[in-house]
């Protein structure tokens, strides 16, 4: 399983917003749209081994983890409107404070968990941090990632808050950076699974 | 320059579509939009040496050419719909037969141009074919492109037509896969782009 777990540090936690607006309004559900295609789409499929952890982290009602898995998910389509549509459902939901998942569509769960809560049920090795000030690059990452899991965490377009990147580290997570250039968290995603399908080999 | 030319074959070449609907009436425009997206966009900044060529061979006028320039275009945000929005207006132009190119935005010209026509004014070589079955993997392509300029042709979810390779192919184009797996166009866009920024050296 290749798992990507993305922090929304502004992204509403409510389904209240136009999805006309879904940029501005909606604290850039846009980005996070673009995390699902990035994570789980393939030219006429989805990549059955893959899901996405989304952290949400805006008003009115944080925190909330949206789960996303290839393999279930149904009805989903690669552009953004209907994305956030589908997706932003799962903000309806009357969650238990327990953290319990809960399913809302197939392939769709939504529990109350902040990052630690998330990071608590995926296995710790290997825990990768996508950071632009990492040392090691994309190249060296296939060697120590040979397994077929693979943890991914990545910040939005306000990266991570200092606390959060203690939680990654804090779980010896390796760091890496994918080049030069700072870049888009949905591209460093469709970066991360390109490295690991193998095709620079 | 690294410029790159995706056709849409079925993209709407009027602005009539609602633009809550850019995946069906508008004939998969949000898909051209990831495009600009990939292409373009880094964290909080443009590609300056990047342009993005659309031919767009949808209903009801085409053909139409629509070039993006990295560095000369404005008010270009990440998300689908306003990225549409914004392009969708070059549709509006009245496009003299001659092909010349017409500016409607900053760093956005339309003309009407097939994609023929569009390769006749790119530099030749290096020209690139992105296509799944090609038997040059991404890892061979850095070495045999180490100049400035370079132009990647590539189609949409239904790929290019017959007539589209030969087109591509006349010209002498180098032919590369970017994976194992059929991927979005705009992915091996992103792809494209982490390779020559030399991430994995």
């Amino acid at each position: 399983m290749r798992r990507f777990v993305v922090v929304g540090q502004n992204a509403r936690t409510a389904s209240d917003f136009p999805l006309d607006d879904i940029c501005g309004a909606a604290g850039r559900w846009d980005l996070l749209a673009r995390c699902v295609q990035g994570s789980l789409f393939i030219a006429h499929d989805l990549r059955r081994d893959a899901e996405l952890i989304l952290v949400v982290l805006g008003e009115p009602d944080p925190p909330k983890a949206i789960r996303v898995s290839g393999e279930t998910v149904r009805n989903l389509n690669p552009d953004e409107r209907s994305t956030v549509a589908l997706l932003s459902r799962a903000l309806d939901e009357r969650l238990p404070r327990n953290g319990r998942w809960i399913q809302v569509q197939p392939g769709i769960h939504v529990a109350r968990k902040g990052l630690a809560q998330v990071l608590d049920e995926v296995p710790d090795v290997p825990l990768v941090l996508l950071d632009e000030d990492a040392d090691l690059t994309g190249s060296q990452m296939p060697s120590r990632l040979e397994g077929d899991e693979a943890t991914f965490v990545l910040g939005d377009n306000n990266g991570l808050t200092d606390e959060q990147f203690s939680e990654v580290r804090s779980r010896g997570a390796l760091e890496i950076r994918l080049g030069p250039l700072p870049l888009h968290t949905d591209h460093c995603i469709v970066i991360v699974h390109n490295i690991l399908d193998g095709a620079r080999g």
